[in-house]
């Protein structure tokens, strides 16, 4: 049987794959009905307003994200984790590219069915020179 | 007998209060051993590297917090909240003072003897103009 841990750290990676696609309908079938992102310098979001600014950012970017896992607490139904990430991001009009790094905290609530849901998630991501 | 909540909510304002009071020693009382804070811009701190920021923070700075505590969710032993932040830092030498403001994520672990430590804790404070 796959364990917690196991299951969170393939719930960590299908997430960024499904950034990089631009695949809303996949990360929303992830998260929880009351999700709120938390990022630098705006408003947190929760569903909607995560949906409307990610289809905006696809739609006007390209976007490019690493994460690496560096930990993953289980503690009964909850888990947090904490990941490095990279985002390279490009105007599909052209342009410079910019990029931005930094650590990712991350809740997942486990549901009755078995599967970990992304509950909160607060990046800290800032910009990187060069 | 006190709700978790209501013990998160005590812990909530006590940590402002000893943050406005420079009280590194009651913040560290508060803590998880593996305790580990994301600040935009900034590499992640344990509790040493946050210990030696804090300490030189206010010897420099004269710092006052506020903390509106948004939700509180209690999931058997651990605790997730939400908070929203106004942040005054002025320096101690006299000059311009500034302001931050944003939201909060704090996770808490709830200990063998009842008491709920501070474990990992992410702020997308943002300067605020004006």
């Amino acid at each position: 049987m796959r364990s917690d841990e196991q299951a969170i750290r393939e719930v960590h990676s299908t997430w960024i794959e499904a950034v990089n696609a631009g695949d809303l309908a996949r990360l929303l079938a992830m998260t929880t009905d009351d999700v709120v992102f938390l990022i630098p310098g705006e408003q947190c979001s929760d569903r909607d307003a995560f949906s409307t600014k990610f289809s905006a950012a696809h739609q006007q970017l390209r976007i490019g994200c690493v994460s690496e896992l560096i930990e993953a607490v289980i503690v009964g139904e909850v888990a947090y984790t904490r990941s490095r990430d990279s985002l390279t991001v490009s105007p599909r009009a052209g342009g410079e590219e910019s990029r931005l790094a930094g650590d990712r905290m991350t809740i997942y609530r486990k549901q009755p069915d078995g599967r970990w849901l992304l509950a909160r998630d607060a990046n800290v991501l800032s910009p990187v020179q060069g």
